[in-house]
Parts: C-alpha cells; structure tokens; sequence
C-alpha cells in the first residue's frame, strides 16, 4: 500500500489530490513550481512559464454551485459566476480550512519522475526537484500529476500562408492580459473557443473594428440561461441527463441544436457549428450576440491568406487592414517530467484508463488528476478523481489486468459514438454525470436514489430532478459530509442571495391556481414515466 | 397658407422637417445653434449648453430597418443597431441626398420666438437669432420646433438625503463620456433607464465594485430578441399590435411581463418593476443580467441616506463604501425661446394636438416635432409628424376648434386606460404604429391592406404580418416612394446580410415537411382570425 504521495502542481486538482490523501490516511508532498497555490486562478501581469495564464477578467464558466469542491460551498455572497480573483480566494480558503499549506512546497519545480529500479515490486518513483537553484531527489511510494493542460501554446502558424510576412503584431491567447492594447486597432481573433470569443468581445469595447475568424463555428450560449437560470443549473440534472442518453444521437443532436438556437439563431450570426452531431464544448459568453448585432464583432470564416498589413478570408474577395492577430488557438499537454514509457501524448491524448491510470504499467502508482474536459466542473471532478485514485493507490479498489484497460483505452481513443446520447468531437471530452458515477460507484459513495425514495424522498427528488452539484458526492460512503444533505436543499436559496437584492411584492398572475395544478400534474406524469 | 418656414433644430427632426417642407413647396430655414448637424448623434468630447450629450459608446436602441426615414434605407453594410459615429454619417448622407445643408444656418441659437402683433389674422411669427454676437430678426409664416426633451438634466437632489456632505463625486449622466473615470473605483448609478444602465454596465468592466440603484425597476430586454432577431423586428408589427390592443390590459401586462421575463426572471435579478400594469418603456441592454450574475454589477434598491465616503440603501443596515455617484436621473424639456402663453410645459408635458400643435393657438402656424417617446424609432416618428405638420401649414390638413383639441389635449393628460391594449406610465408615451396611422390616414398615406390584399397579396401579407418598417409611409398617398415595396419586401436580406457572414450547409431538420405543413396552417388560421 501507497504511504508517501507526491503531488505535482498545487491548482484545483492538486489541492483536492492533498485533501484526499489526507482523508485517507496518506502522506503527501506537493510541489508547486510557482510561488503561490492556485493554479490557473492565479491571475498574474505576466506569463509564467510552466503555468496557465489568465487574463484580467475571466469569470469561471460553470456556477458556484456547480464547481465549488464537494464538502465546502462557495461563500453565501459570492456571485453565481465567479471572477477569478474571488475563485483564488475561494482556493486558498480551502486550503486553510483544510490545512493543506503546509504539504506544499512552493517554487519547487519537479524535473523528473522515474520509476525506482524496483518498480515491478514496490510501485515506486524518485521524484527529482529543484527548489531555489538546489536540486534533490525523493522516493515516493505514489505520484499524483496534476499539471492541467493549459500550459503549451498550441500555435500551428504553417495553417497561416502568408504570416510570416505579417508586419503587425500577433501572438497566442495565452499572452493576452488586458484589452487596452487593442485600443483603435483593427484586431483579428483566430480562434472562437471561450478565450478567442472573450478577446474578441473585450477587444470590441475599445478597437476599431474586430473580427472573428472561425472554421468549425461553436454553439455559444450564456451564462443566464433559461429564465436567467445559470446554465449549468437548468442543464446539468441527473434527470435531464438520463433523458439525453435514453434517445438516439441523432436526436439529441437536433434537440441541442434547437435549444442552443433558443437564444439567438447562429446560422443568422456565422456562428453554426459545422458539425452538428460531434459535440464541440459550448462557448460560454453573455456578449457576443449583442456585440454581433451592433456590428462591434465581425464573424468570418478561415483565413486564406496574411498579407503585410491585412487579412483575406476563404469568402471575400477584399482584404481586411488588421492591425494585431490573437491567435485563440488552444493548448496542447505535455508531461516533460515523466518518460514517454510512462505516459505518452499522442493526438491529444494519453493512454490513460479512466483518464487516471496509465493503462500499461505493472503497478498502478501514478496517477494523471484532471486530463479531462468533462461538460462540467473540473473542480468536483477533479476531486473525484482524487478521491478514486487515492483508493487505488492504497488498493482498496482493484484495477483490472493491463490487458483490459489498454483494450478499454483503445476503445475509447476511437471515440466511437453509442449511438445514443451526446456524441463528442474529442476523446476528453466526457459525459459529467456518467464518468462522475463511474467513480463514486467504485468507492461505494453513490447515491442509491431508489432507496432514498423511501427514506427521505425530498432529498430524493431534488437529487434526481435538481442540479446535480457536487454536494451529491459526499452524501454517503467514504468521505461523506454531514453538510451535504443542507447544501443541497438550500443550494438555489444561496443562488438568488445574491441577485434577488431588491425585493418587490409579486401579485399573483392572472391564473395562478390553474398553472399551479398543471405543473403538479406534469411533476406526477415525470415521476410516472422515470421510475414506472 | 404658410410659405417661408423657421425650423429649430437639425438634429433627426429638424432634417425631416426641412425636407417635408421642401417636399411641399415651403421654403424653410433652419437654425442650428451648433457647428454641425445631427443633434444628439453627434458626440463631442465635451457636453455643450442645450445640447443633448452623447457618451462615446452609444449605439442605437432601434434597428435600422425600423429607424431609418422612410424613403431612405441605412446602407447595406450597416449594423442592424447602429453606433453613433455611423448613425451621424447615415444623416449627413441623408442631407446630402435631399440638398438639406444649404436650408440651415449653423451656429446660430434661437433666442425668441414670438407672436407677430396680427398673429390673430396672419399668424406670423418674429424669430430673433443670435450668430457669431449678432443678433437678427426674421419674420416667418410658420415655426417648427425640433429641439429635442434630452437638453436639461434633471438632478432632484434633495431626494437624496445627505448628498450634501458626500465627499466623493458627483454627477448627472449628461456629463458621462469615457468608463475611463470608473477605474478601480466604487461606483454608485441612481436611476435605470437606459443610460443608467448603460453607464453601469460600462463601469463594471473597469471599476472595483458597481451598483445600481433603482426604485421602480424596470424590463430589461435584449437587442438580441426571440431566436436572436432584432428586438424591434419581432415586437413592431401591425398583426401583433392588433393583437395586442384588442385584448384586455390586465391580460396584455402579463403577456408583455411574461414575454420580458423569458429571457430572465426580472424578480430573481432585482429589477422586477414595481408597476407592472402602467409600462415605463422597456431598457435596452444586452449585457445587464450577465454583468448581475458575475457579481459585476450589484442591484440596490432605493437609497436612504448619502453619507461622506458612503451610501446606506433602505434594505441594509451597512453602508456601501462608494466614490463615485452617477445620477442618470433623466431629463426635463423646456422651449426658453418661447413664451408661456404659447407653449408651457407642465409635469412633464406640453398641451399638444397630437403631440404638435399648441391647443389653444388662433392660427396653427406653430409645430413641435419629436415631442413624443413613442415605443419605436424617433427618426419614423419625426418624419411622420413633420409630414402632417406641413399639410396643416399649408392648410391642407382642417384641425378642429380650440376647444376640441384642448379637450382632447386634456384627456390625454389624464392618461387613463381604456382597459385595452398597453397602458403607459406617461402622457408622453404613445402606441407608436397607431400613432403613425392616425397622421398618415389624415394626409391620406395610410396603406389600404384590403385592397393591397388582391391587387399585390404577398406585399399585403408583409405588411400586416410582417415589421413594420417606415417604407410602409411612403407606400402611398403624397410623398410616396418608388423605393417602398422593394425595401419592404427586402429588408429582412439586409438584416441578415450584415450578420450572416459565414455560411455553413445546413442539413434539413428530421421532421422539416412536418414543420412545413403545421407553418402552413398556422398561418392560414392566422389569416383567417385577422381578416374575417
């Protein structure tokens, strides 16, 4: 059994790596190559290299009732979507109620993770750091790597003819900061994943013109969704999630895309998706509509070609003057740390079994936290993983012949759509609540909604119909939360604490009786066709 | 019959009413008191004395197939809602095409207008001008004043208790220009119209903390209307505002507070209006909720006590630190250059035939065009008026005795519903396509839709059912447009030209005849509820 830990990188999922070692029992060091925990939150007016890089105003895109760790909702008054400032905040108030600080190393880079010459038998790693110029060397008898994969730039500027003879400025997303650089430019933002379109819409408050350039087009929806509703709050249910996975992909295809359109038509607006049956992530964005529409942001298709100062697109016969390119081109990982018999990146992806566990090694000791992009929250996923892999390492849950995982590996690296359900372009992407379960089954901390029917059947419904937060994952098993049952049922009251600020006495609509037995009569047809 | 016409004003009405009295032989001459035209679409750097003052961001509330002048279309490539840099270039086009600049006098401020001393049988008036420090004096058969309600701010400052001992900033929205000011301060906005809302909005992306404050609330609608069409587009149509003011007002609020809260619960956000029966017109903002649901801007009720570096809100107990404080406290309107015997502005209006003429006058010689906040476009609204205004110059037009106009002036004051239709909060508010008819069936201009049904069936049907844009004036009747029907027929093409720009094949939607069929008969009900 796995005793010391090593934890690499001191982000959301590090911080949840530690937590859950400690919760059972493990020793673990983290090290954090920065000066400060935080990860990715931690907003800096430079690059740093090795880290995630922010910019000024990123507001997470999942609520925080939704992506705050399983036993510690956010503060009461924070907003529903939190900037980052107060997310750091958030992270370092879990850190001290947890106690975790004074597991991590800070400044401390680790160089290398190698397997011990006795691996086959004890499972162990030399894990290699440099703190302060000073290199040492430690053995550990398990490695949490939780680095993200938000730190390589990808920037493929051969798929640009003509860039290099460019003579504006350009650079990737990940150097952008604040949006007064733009100031009466003509900006052209390659790139509509969340921070191409965050660009572009900061950009368009002060540049001259801006234009958006994207091949494949997005869904882009808003945060205030349905009614107002944090999107994540109306869509992410365990019911809704059923539905979705119960109907041919075809289906749900046609029934997101109509839902996605609700907002604004994205044919009308250059945005649809090419792909309307392989799932992209959605573009999280309250402006961009409103900035197309006012003829602020300009959407165009590919680029054909740069010239010295301007931009020609696949659909037009004149070029553009632009000014500075951003190119919002996404990120690659990598684990420069680790050899490539370890865990090797391969088209973006690793060989990993349930996205934690190289698939190949004799003894399943190291652990990748967090190299998933789950249409949700990383931050409870992350936890949830922790929480799995902890269990693994101290082989409580047995994982199956290297055999089985490859093939399971294999499998899921063809990304085959089931059929049924949503069908994703990219292999990390995941359905939230399935993988979720996936894991909590293994550590028997699911919750057995049948049986809770009869026990407490307000807990029940409001678990199955209502937002499927984190605070679901601690109701029952190994590192249950006594909390966790009053989080739940009070989890839309802390939603509009915060909004509903001035309160004006409703009168009751013209009907109110009448919609009143309506709804409860669907409630009754909804239970009738779930559970019948 | 009246010749030789003084205009006040070129701003959008003040051209529509030199060119209507082109149109109709007058000779008119307007006087500008600025250097330029374009009234209150044309921003300075700095506010300037009876001039309405634009802050650099403004962008039109109306798009610009309903906002333009109804024989001549916004350019192609326009925005559908139009900034205010482009909005000034589209009235200078304007004036250029219709030879206007010679007609006016710039930089020369109307100081009096008063009656000629045979006004009773010549109904001439005196109109002293003051240019470069040179006073003159003209006489004119007739006077239209297009001066505009956004001149005077009103600031009650003695609603806020306290305000004298505030140590920070103060200011009405007047004098707002740059968010630059905002920076990493605490600001206080009082009032939420739609620059209230807008300065917030704006703060928030650079202050510390913003919060607005409102008493009433108010709706708050999106540019981005249903499916993502232009809100005015979908709202502004004849078939709808039949449909509306043939129902009961009780019915109407909730369909209209219904409608408003689909895009967000007012209530959850704060901003649900307190009078839900009497509608203040609707804020247009594309941001606000998603600036709420961040935590970047914070709605307040009404405020109970300024104190020196903070402000107390009557639903706290603790004072909000608070540096700046931006009252967008709307305006009042006055006409300094006008006796009170012949036009006198009380609570907020002005006895008004029809909005235009004074009640009470001997001779109609005497219009007011733009004196109005009809729920649609200003630039439709003014021309329209100046059209009817003309003919009543020219003598064309019969209006009724003193006595009925002040009676029905007087009826109107008193804003009481009728039971039907929408009720607005003010006198000053009016049902803008039934206003329009009621001017254009005077000057015989209205479109006939019966007949236009059999003579040309697929016009009659965009008319009716679909926007109605301000082609539809000049249909027919005097000042008729060759341009019209084309522009109808095409003004969704020009709408979609702008925001369309990058195309993607569609596939067909899986139950697409199906959708057909039930298109067709919902449309054939439609027609036959409406026409029989």
């Amino acid at each position: 059994m796995a005793r010391r830990v090593a934890v690499v990188g001191a982000g959301v999922s590090g911080l949840a790596a530690v937590k859950c070692c400690l919760e059972e029992g493990l020793e673990p060091t983290c090290f954090e190559r920065s000066d400060d925990l935080g990860g990715l939150w931690r907003f800096t007016e430079y690059v740093e290299e090795g880290r995630a890089s922010l910019y000024k105003s990123v507001v997470s895109n999942s609520c925080k009732e939704m992506s705050c760790y399983a036993d510690f909702p956010f503060p009461e008054d924070y907003p529903n979507y939190v900037p980052n400032s107060q997310f750091l905040e958030y992270l370092q108030m879990y850190a001290n109620r947890f106690n975790l600080l004074k597991y991590i190393q800070f400044k401390t880079k680790v160089c290398r993770v190698a397997k011990c010459p006795d691996f086959a038998v004890s499972g162990q790693w030399e894990v290699v750091t440099l703190h302060e110029g000073k290199q040492e060397s430690a053995i550990f008898d398990a490695v949490m790597v939780c680095t993200g994969f938000l730190t390589n730039p990808h920037l493929p500027l051969d798929s640009f003819p003509g860039i290099n003879s460019f003579k504006g400025q350009y650079f990737h997303s990940r150097q952008y900061k604040h949006p007064d650089i733009f100031k009466d430019k003509r900006v052209l933002v390659v790139g509509m994943g969340n921070s191409g379109t965050d660009i572009a819409v900061e950009a368009s408050h002060v540049a001259k013109k801006v234009f958006l350039s994207t091949t494949g087009g997005a869904w882009v929806i808003s945060r205030v969704f349905d009614s107002g509703y944090p999107w994540d709050m109306v869509f992410m249910t365990r019911f809704q999630n059923m539905f979705r996975n119960s109907l041919p992909t075809p289906l749900v295809s046609w029934l997101i895309a109509r839902k996605m359109n609700s907002w604004f038509n994205h044919a009308n607006y250059g945005l649809v998706p090419e792909d309307r049956i392989q799932l992209r992530e959605p573009v999280l964005n309250d402006e961009l509509p409103g900035r197309i529409i006012t003829g602020k942001v300009l959407i165009r298709p590919s680029i054909k070609e740069v010239r010295e100062n301007s931009v020609l697109f696949i659909n037009t016969l004149e070029e553009e003057p632009i000014d500075i390119i951003v190119f919002a081109t996404g990120y690659t990982f990598a684990f420069p740390f680790l050899d490539e018999s370890v865990v090797k990146v391969e088209d973006g992806q690793a060989s990993l079994y349930k996205y934690i566990f190289p698939a190949h090694l004799q003894k399943p000791t190291l652990a990748v936290i967090g190299l998933i992009k789950p249409l949700g929250s990383m931050i409870p996923t992350g936890e949830t993983q922790s929480r799995w892999a902890v269990r693994v390492l101290k082989g409580m849950i047995k994982l199956p012949p290297p055999s089985v995982m490859i093939e399971e590996v294999n499998v899921r690296k063809k990304n085959k759509p089931s059929g049924f359900g949503l069908c994703y372009c990219k292999a990390l992407q995941s359905d939230y609540i399935t993988y979720i379960d996936e894991l909590l089954t293994d550590i028997n901390a699911k919750p057995n909604l049948l049986s809770m029917l009869l026990t407490d059947p307000r807990l029940a419904l409001t678990v199955f119909f209502g937002l499927c937060t984190p605070y679901q994952f601690r109701l029952t098993g190994p590192g249950r939360w006594e909390g966790a049952r009053n989080a739940i049922l009070t989890q839309w009251d802390r939603t509009f604490k915060v909004t509903k600020t001035r309160i004006v006495q409703e009168p009751p609509p013209p009907f109110e009786s009448l919609l009143k037995l309506f709804s409860f009569l669907a409630l009754l047809v909804a239970i009738f066709l779930v559970f019948l």
